[in-house]
């Protein structure tokens, strides 16, 4: 939420000295930086200023297997971020896809097309790029809107 | 815009209990998803928090066309898409564009420079990826402020 | 910060009539757009909502070095960017990482691992794809908070 008012302010203690009575207003939580799952390389998604970006998701457990068990896996851990990040894939926003081969265009969309919400879509481009490791035939990075 | 003021902060009367007196104020209009053209699969673009992103866009008219023809046919796409976002090119924050080949990139660019503002132009990343179909040479995506 | 209060509010004469005594507030700094280094064809980055995007950035110097070398040249001009824009490494919220070769994996790794900030990573993605030159093997843009 972008929209402070004078009501709706925080009003904080922290950092509030010792006997001063005027409210310290906080900062918008939205406007701080959350990393979720935070590596040494690399975080898996971020949420800042109300949008919530994941890292570029490859399979965990289907690693090698088709491009549509792939996709499952991916979107899996999509929601498993995105909940994390309080939101739901129908607050997707944007979404790329990268396929190491785009003869696995239809098995990508064997399963996307069930995934997505009828009416929420997201914007989508899907290019052809070879991944980090070649059991990887699919990537997937979204963002998505926090209410 | 997201400098409310009280003067400027809208009363809702949108889940407000009956009976009660204390207005409510919306969250900010830029807090909402707008999603542009919604098909089953992705939307062409999405205005959220004060900024559109469009999805890739490819030829729809050009397909099969030399570089130069289908950046020409993408970016008139893209104007469309950006006017019923309520902005314009003068707006624009970032570009990714994918050339299935970069030995299209001078022609790429040769309608590209044309087209973009001057003094107002985006970030660029430009990579050689192949596209969802052979007929397409380039493929471009953007975002840009929506005031 | 999207965060104004009344206090915190600038007053501004700009497009103030003669004789008005009520203050005009303005709009938020953020929400306008900065564009840094501006050339005909791209800037390198831009600053809108709180959010610097850079341009993707190959090494300025080190075209033709290893991929550790380009990285390395890439990352220096991705430090003064972001101070430039007001920020630093530690507000990263994304980067995109193309690499020309996939083989270069482990050089990009070699330099990118010490140049982040432990504890404060962006999401990655990183995919293989040839890019503007042959003497280019990686190519960078990220994103970070503006405080």
């Amino acid at each position: 939420m972008d929209m402070p008012t004078v009501q709706a302010a925080t009003i904080t203690h922290h950092d509030r000295p010792a006997g001063l009575l005027t409210p310290v207003l906080t900062k918008e939580k939205s406007m701080t930086i959350k990393r979720i799952n935070v590596g040494p390389r690399m975080c898996q998604a971020v949420v800042y200023n109300g949008v919530v970006s994941t890292a570029g998701q490859v399979a965990q457990n289907a690693g090698g297997g088709t491009a549509a068990e792939q996709t499952a896996d991916i979107l899996s851990a999509i929601d498993a971020l995105l909940a994390e990040a309080g939101t739901d894939k129908s607050k997707l926003l944007t979404a790329t896809i990268w396929l190491a081969d785009m003869a696995d265009f239809a098995g990508l969309n064997s399963v996307w097309d069930k995934w997505v919400v009828p009416g929420a879509t997201p914007t989508r481009a899907c290019v052809e790029s070879k991944l980090a490791a070649p059991q990887f035939t699919v990537e997937i990075a979204v963002t998505a809107a926090v209410a």
